[in-house]
């Protein structure tokens, strides 16, 4: 919740923090707004909120995924003029934009004259153009140097990604430099607690462009008066008279006897002030406030039917037995875009069985949010796993539960393990081993201290690893393939998805 | 007026301009300020205003001058929500907000949230400090390149002016690199028409800056990207899709045979676009708006008794005759800050003579609002005028009437001509020549076209220069020397005025 989000984040250098609520927003609706902006205030960082405009992420006639709420612009117009709002929030459906959905244009026009966000992963050309042409002037997405220049050059304000999944400061940070430092921004998204607390928040984009060789005031610039300047914060972002007294004070790790800095070697956070305030970590900790407190959110967090093997069948076209070509979600480390790959799989009694050998297993989405039942299962290359299995209610953006494991009894009883904590993350292993993570708001947060979320993580990942898994961050890779607004193929409740095309294909190619 | 000024500016690569209507504001009181919002209205140029902070320039209390209206906070703050206002204007008055005036402190909190401008020549050190505190970020006034560089240290966004009389580029140019693009601008300030016409205008101090060998990416960030960013006017200054498809074609005045451009010689205007529409000259010479009509002001401009020769005799303290020692206004060419001088003055019958052969003249002003017959005279140095004398009822920022000249009767007479005109510029010499400029709008402005007026300024340079004048921009020159906020020696119709002590001073030294 943001009153611990700071405490991961202010003694790390982050002394205002812009954030859209999207993800609760999916599950509890314009509740999920309302308490985000609550959540909010009061806190010692400065904490602003973009109202989300893609709930769910996809167009609701499109008929991609479930979500918990479908908010349509009369929703969220509202939040507007709220003190705390910047403006709205990452366009992610830029299909609907593209093809001229009334909605997405209404919920545009409604923010005009004040920030819009970008999200157009490999937009390009006249699409990006028309993109611009609505108003929105920001991208976190760039996955390449060649997108993201092209995005520079058509007015769209770059920010420079950091994830625990998406990592993409050492492929874009070469398109910083003197001028471009006033206009392209470091941004963290979906960055675990773990990474925050270990490799830094901004400050670890900081510290990766100067191991590249760039120049300190670039890279102090685009982490700190670049974003102040695009999102109309002016009281912010350099120090000077009149500006906020928001100060962070850098160590460099290496210099020669003489006083002369070797940057490549990067720097520490000596302290952090807020407004003037040197900023305390362990009195952080302390400050119980009322936005710490859980939301007045009734019911559930969970409500799906209790899964079995059965649950995981994949039918297969073409006669019962033999091995047929699939469609499978390669996964790529790192990033958060997916291979569209083809692979021969056995077919048994008419249904595809995963094929662990090689590392493609299966993944299945199951909806949380209405007690339909309503499920979907496909395959993913790139896990590792053997003898093990992963689930959570972290599942962008729709937040169903999304399960991937080597056997569909593992899979169904990590998903009813899952069920039983009410959301969170589960790792199971054959054997019994079982390690979990409680995320008792809207299956997506906790008020737990980052700290002990951290050691969570690394119980998490530790027995993730143990039983094959070869990603870095498990979990949150996990939770970008239900994604269907980020290429290639994704899976969802509703099926497999080629957000190429942005419809469901069949998972038989 | 607002219609005109587009004629001469759009064709010069100016499509879009912000302005201070401060000078109809201090002779017409609120009624400028509603005149001057809509004339701004419904033009090919966009332009924006700036709700004057400072009618008069200085703090009514002091006593300095008198102008047509005061002002307070609760005057002007209606004016804050119009939709062609951008914030507050020019923040003069910066004793009297070091003072901590409350008028000064309710004005800029006021109009927190937007832009306030400032002008602040010569603050340094905590003063400056402190008027960045009170949320002015922006000064025009900057002088020397010392000056400019702690203002942009301290977080004031730098507008680099070049005026008709102020001229600042050459000296701050300099600052101008990679870094100091995006939060430098360039300005212009009391530009008259010929100078638009046959230098330009922003693209004059593009062309100053190439010629000093900037680079051109600077100087054209400078003159479009900065001012539109730091204004949070972000749908233009760059070209890319959903900004205004405001465009400027340059032509290099000099490139090799292998298409290789020396910037070092400058551009010139190819053709410019204003919102995707080809600016024909001509064309705007024929737009007759409403906005270009006269205001509804009533009565005469000029309120003031004929003058005699009587009316300019400068008392001397001590004896009735013989030399004195007096304070004499030093004239700067091309600044419109002053020398503080002292000179040895004749006096005959207790009255100070002027002294024509070491150039120092009489110099006076006359209250023209309220027909109170209030004046002051005292001398200046720099004119250089034999047997002329010069009259304008431009005279920042009061707009009282203004005169120099040699010879008592014969500045009567200027003050006299330019009643009859009911406002504008005269010049006249011994023997009957004269030339004039009217101005029937508030005795500043005209519905003329900018060619016409540059005719005319002309005409009457060339007559002034033909009386001796030295000076390249006399009438400007002139009508700064009654602003009390610029240093050092300036007269008002209260009195010769010591800015550095922002108190009237005796002649008599």
């Amino acid at each position: 919740v943001p009153a611990r989000f700071q405490e991961a984040v202010l003694p790390r250098g982050t002394t205002t923090a812009i954030w859209d609520p999207h993800e609760i927003t999916n599950v509890k609706g314009t509740a999920g707004i309302e308490w985000a902006v609550g959540a909010s205030e009061g806190l010692s960082l400065d904490l602003f909120v973009m109202v989300p405009s893609c709930v769910p992420s996809t167009s609701p006639a499109a008929g991609l995924e479930t979500s918990g709420a479908t908010l349509g612009a009369e929703d969220i117009k509202r939040f507007r003029d709220h003190p705390g709002v910047l403006g709205l929030a990452e366009m992610m459906n830029f299909p609907g934009l593209l093809g001229g959905d009334p909605d997405v244009l209404a919920k545009l026009m409604d923010f005009s004259g004040m920030k819009r966000d970008g999200h157009c992963p490999g937009l390009s050309g006249k699409d990006l153009n028309a993109y611009g042409v609505a108003g929105i002037h920001s991208c976190h997405e760039s996955t390449t140097l060649a997108e993201a220049r092209e995005k520079l050059t058509k007015g769209i304000h770059v920010l420079i990604r950091e994830g625990s999944c998406a990592r993409n400061a050492e492929t874009l940070l070469p398109i910083l430099d003197a001028y471009t430092s006033a206009v392209v921004s470091f941004c963290s998204d979906d960055r675990n607690p773990a990474d925050i607390a270990e490799a830094g928040h901004i400050d670890c984009i900081v510290n990766k462009a100067l191991h590249a060789g760039g120049r300190p005031e670039d890279a102090l610039r685009a982490a700190s008066y670049a974003p102040s300047a695009v999102y109309g914060l002016d009281d912010r972002g350099a120090l000077a008279p009149g500006y906020l007294a928001d100060v962070v004070l850098l160590k460099p790790r290496s210099h020669t006897g003489s006083g002369v800095v070797d940057w490549r070697a990067g720097v520490d956070i000596h302290s952090v002030y807020k407004r003037g305030k040197r900023v305390d970590a362990a009195e952080l900790a302390k400050v119980k406030s009322a936005a710490a407190k859980g939301p007045a959110f009734s019911g559930k967090n969970l409500n799906l039917p209790e899964a079995s093997a059965a649950t995981f069948r994949v039918a297969a076209t073409g006669g019962a037995s033999g091995p047929r070509k699939a469609r499978v979600i390669g996964v790529i480390p790192g990033q958060i875009v997916t291979n569209p790959l083809t692979r021969d799989l056995p077919v048994e009694g008419g249904a595809f069985l995963a094929n662990p050998a090689a590392d493609v297993l299966k993944i299945a989405v199951l909806e949380r949010h209405h007690g339909t039942g309503g499920k979907a299962c496909a395959f993913v290359e790139g896990f590792g796993l053997r003898g093990g299995a992963i689930a959570t209610s972290i599942n962008h953006d729709s937040h169903n539960v999304i399960v991937v494991g080597d056997g569909d009894e593992l899979m169904a009883k990590a998903v009813n393990r899952l069920r039983a904590l009410d959301g969170g993350i589960v790792v199971l292993a054959e054997g019994g081993r079982e390690e979990t993570l409680s995320l008792p708001i809207g299956g997506l947060m906790t008020e737990a201290p980052p700290a002990d979320v951290a050691v969570r993580l690394h119980k998490l990942k530790a027995l993730a690893r143990a039983v094959g898994c070869k990603l870095e961050e498990p979990f949150l890779t996990l939770s970008f393939l239900a994604l269907p607004v980020i290429p290639t193929f994704k899976i969802t409740d509703k099926g497999l998805v080629d957000v190429s095309q942005f419809k469901i294909v069949d998972v038989s190619a």
